[in-house]
C-alpha cells in the first residue's frame, strides 16, 4: 500500500468546495502540503495517508475561508465611537477629527485587532483601503492573513504621505516591498470620483495597468455623490470613470449603491468587479445596491463589511445573511440572492473580484490552502437539510472553530495561534482612551 | 455591619437597567432573592451582602434578558428545509405538507430545541403561536423559560383540536391549566384577518377581554393579504379589525408591514402593540414595516424572529442589528432607529407588547429576575465607547455567557443547566430524517 504524505489533513466533514461545478463532498477530507491543497475526496480515501497534523471536523462543514472584498481594517479603533448620526455630522465631527490623529502605531494596532476579529469570524483574506497601509500589511503578516492592501489616494494632503506625488511613490514602494510575498498583494486605490481629479484617476489606472495590479475605488455610494459628479462632469460616477477610460477587469468598484441601467451595462461590458457592503450602506442610510440585477447581468460581485465605524463589525456571516435578505426585500422576490449565490459572493467570486481566484476562493488541489471549519453540532444549526442554506441563514461567526491560511494553521478550537489577541485588544483599548480624551 | 442575604448576586459589570430613566450602572451589581430582583447598585455597595451564589460578570454587560415577541418555536424542525422559493411554492409544496404531519411529540421536540437556541442567544421570554401549544408550554417549563403561548385559531380543521369550537375549548383549558404558573402566560391567538372570519375574531377578542389575556394576530404581513381583505371587506386589515371593535391595548399585531397612515393612527389611538419581524419580512420578501414611523407616533413595538422556516434563526442580537439598519436604509435617515430605541424594543417594550412589563423587561427591584450577562472581553467588542451601540451593532449571540430566568440560573459559561441540549438536538435530527423521507 502506498503511503502519501501531507502536512495537514482535515477529515470527517461536509466539504463545500465552491469549485466550478459546486461540488459538495459528504464525509469528505482535504489534504494540505506546504502552502497548497494537494487532494480532496471522501474521508475513506485518506486512510493510507500520513500527515504531521490531522484535524477531525467532527461532522461539521469544511469550506473555503471567507473573503472580505472591502474594508478599512484599522477603523476597529473607532468601533461604536459615533453611531446613529446624520452622515455629515458623523464624518465632520467624529471620524475626520479622529482620523487626523492617526499614526503608524494606531493603524497597525487597529489592523491587528481587525485580523483577530476576521479570523475568528471565518475570514481568511481581506482587501483594505486606508492610510499607512504598509503597517496594515505588516499586521496581516503577523496575523498570518492573506490581504490585498493599497494606500488611499486623494487630492489633498495625507497624514501619511503628504502630497499626492508621494502617495504614488508610497504605492510603488509597497509594490516593490511585497513583490513575491506569499500573503500580501498591493492594489492602487484612489478614493473616489468625488475626492480624486481626473488626472489622479488616470495616473492611478495607468500605474495599475503597468504593474498588473488591482485598482480599487469607492463608486456611487451615496445619492449626494452621484449629484456632485453629475454637476461637475455631467455624467454618473460610472459614466465618468468610463469617459476616463479606466473601466477594466482589474477595477474593483466598491459600494455601487446608486446605478443606472447604463451604469450596469458599462460595468458588465468592461468586466468591472463590484464589492457589495450591505450593512454599511444600511447603517449610513446610503441606499440599497441593485445586486440581484448585477448578478443577473453577469457582473462579478463580492461582499465587504466596510470599516468598523459604519457597520460595526467585520463579520461576513452576518453580512451574507444581510445581503441575501436585503436583496430579496428590495426586489420583493424571495427567490433572488439564493444561499448558493451569496456563498459564491463571499468566497470564489470575492477571490475573482480581487484578481486572486487562481490561488484562493475554493477548495481545489493546486490552490493555496485557505480553509475554515464550522462546528454544526449546535442547537441553532440543528437539524441540517442544506449546508449552503445553513451557512448563509443560520451559522454565526462563533461556529468557526478552525482557520488555515496559506497552509498554516492560524486558529484551532477558536484559539488564534499566530499572535496574542489579548495584547492586541489591550493596545486598542489604550488608543480608545486617548480618543475619548480628544 | 448589617449582612443582607440574597440567593444570587451578579457583580462587576455594566448594568443596563432599561428602567424608565435609562439608568446605566458602571461597575454595577444585581441581587436576586427567590424569583425577584431585590437590589441594584454599584458593586462596592454589595460588600456586606451574602449570597449562596455569586457570579462575576468580569467587566461585561449585565442586562435584561431579550424578549422575542413573535415566533413559532417548534418550526426549528423545518430550519433550512426550503429556502429561496416563491412564497406560494414554499407554503404549498413544503411547509403545509410538513405541518400536516405534526403531532405533540414533534411540537415538543422542536420547541425544546428552540428554547436551547433562544437561551444561548440571550432570550429569556418568547411569545409563541402554533399548534399543540400545551406542549410548547411544557417545553418552555422544562427549559425554564418564560413564555406567552396560544393555540392558533382559524376557520378550517386543525391537526390538534379539529373544529374551531374545540379550539376555543383548548384555549380555555390552557388558561385553567397555567393559571398562576410562574413562567407561562396564555394568549388567545386567531391566525389573521384572512384565515379567520369576523365571528371567530370577535369571539377570540371577547374571550381575551373576559379572561384579561393578550390577543395575538398576524396583520398586514403581505401585499396580497391587504388586497384580499380589501376585496372581501373594502377595508385594510387594520381598518377591518377596527370595524370589528377588536383594536385594544391587549392586542399584539404581528408584522404590520403594509400600513396606511390611517392604519398607524388607528393602532396608536387604541394603543395596539406591534411585533416587528424584520428578518422574516426580508427573507420572504414581504416588505419593510414602517417602524420608525410607528415609533414616532408613539406606538409600542417589540421585536420578533418569526419561525425558523422563514428566518432561519431565533437570534435576537441578529434581529436587533437588522431592525436598526433596515429602518435607517428604508427611511434614508441614519439617525432613526438608534441603538437605544432598538434595545428598548428587544427588552422593556417587548415586555409591554406582551402585557408583562410589570414583571420583566428591565432590571429593577421588585421585578422577576430575567437577566443575561455578555462577555465583552472579545476582539469584536473592543474597544467599547458605548454599551448600547455594542449590543445592537457588534455583539453576537455567542457573547451571552449567563442566563437567569425567574431567579433561576439557566445557563452558566454557555452551558445550559436546565435540560440536556444534546438529547434535544438528537430528537430533532430524527424528526428531520422522517421529514426528509416524506
Amino acid at each position: 500500500m502506498n503511503v502519501t504524505a501531507a502536512d495537514l489533513i482535515i477529515l470527517n466533514g461536509t466539504v463545500i468546495t465552491m469549485d466550478h461545478n459546486g461540488t459538495l463532498i459528504k464525509n469528505g477530507a482535504v489534504a494540505v502540503k506546504g502552502e497548497k491543497i494537494i487532494a480532496t475526496g471522501e474521508t475513506g480515501g485518506f486512510v493510507s495517508w500520513k500527515a504531521s497534523k490531522t484535524i477531525d471536523a467532527g461532522g461539521g462543514i469544511i469550506m473555503p475561508g471567507l473573503i472580505n472584498t472591502h474594508t478599512h481594517a484599522s477603523m476597529t479603533i473607532f468601533r461604536g465611537l459615533a453611531d446613529d448620526l446624520p452622515l455629515m455630522t458623523w464624518l465632520n465631527d467624529h471620524i475626520f477629527p479622529a482620523e487626523s490623529k492617526l499614526n503608524p502605531e494606531k493603524v497597525y494596532a487597529g489592523a491587528l485587532l481587525a485580523c483577530a476579529e476576521m479570523i475568528m469570524s471565518g475570514t481568511t483574506c481581506f482587501c483594505d483601503m486606508y492610510l499607512f497601509e504598509d503597517h496594515v500589511a505588516q499586521a496581516a503578516k503577523e496575523a498570518g492573513m492573506r490581504a490585498v492592501v493599497g494606500e488611499v489616494l486623494f487630492d489633498f494632503p495625507s497624514p501619511n504621505y503628504g502630497s499626492l506625488e508621494n502617495g504614488f511613490a508610497y504605492t510603488e514602494m509597497l509594490v516593490e516591498k511585497y513583490r513575491n510575498d506569499p500573503l500580501i498583494n498591493i492594489a492602487v486605490e484612489p478614493h473616489s470620483p468625488y475626492l480624486c481629479a481626473p488626472a489622479l484617476l488616470q495616473k492611478a489606472s495607468l500605474l495599475a495597468q503597468k504593474k498588473d495590479l488591482l485598482l480599487v475605488i469607492h463608486v456611487s455610494e451615496t445619492k449626494s455623490e452621484v449629484s456632485q459628479i453629475k454637476e461637475r462632469y455631467g455624467l454618473t460616477p460610472v459614466g465618468f470613470l468610463a469617459s476616463l477610460g479606466i473601466l477594466s477587469p482589474n477595477l474593483l468598484a466598491c459600494h455601487c449603491v446608486h446605478l443606472t441601467e447604463d451604469d450596469i451595462t458599462l460595468l458588465k461590458k468592461h468586466d468591472v468587479k463590484v464589492a457589495h457592503n450591505p450593512e454599511s450602506n444600511m447603517k449610513l442610510a446610503s441606499g440599497i445596491a441593485p445586486v440581484s440585477e448585477l448578478l443577473k447581468k453577469g457582473v462579478c460581485v463580492g461582499i465587504g463589511t466596510d470599516g468598523c465605524a459604519s457597520n460595526n463589525n467585520l463579520d461576513l456571516f452576518h453580512e451574507m445573511s444581510m445581503a441575501a435578505k436585503l436583496g430579496k426585500v428590495h426586489t420583493l422576490d424571495p427567490a433572488v440572492m439564493n444561499a448558493k449565490s451569496v456563498l459564491r459572493m463571499a468566497t470564489i467570486d470575492g477571490a475573482r473580484a480581487l484578481g486572486i481566484s487562481d490561488i484562493t476562493g475554493s477548495i481545489e488541489p493546486g490552490k493555496k490552502a485557505d480553509i475554515i471549519i464550522l462546528d454544526t453540532n449546535r442547537p441553532h444549526l440543528t437539524p441540517m437539510y442544506n449546508a449552503a442554506s445553513h451557512i448563509v441563514y443560520a451559522a454565526r461567526a462563533s461556529d468557526v472553530t478552525t482557520s488555515v491560511i496559506n497552509g498554516r494553521l492560524i486558529m484551532e478550537d477558536r484559539k488564534i495561534l499566530s499572535f496574542d489577541t489579548a495584547e492586541a485588544s489591550q493596545k486598542v483599548r489604550k488608543i480608545a482612551e486617548e480618543i475619548n480624551k480628544m
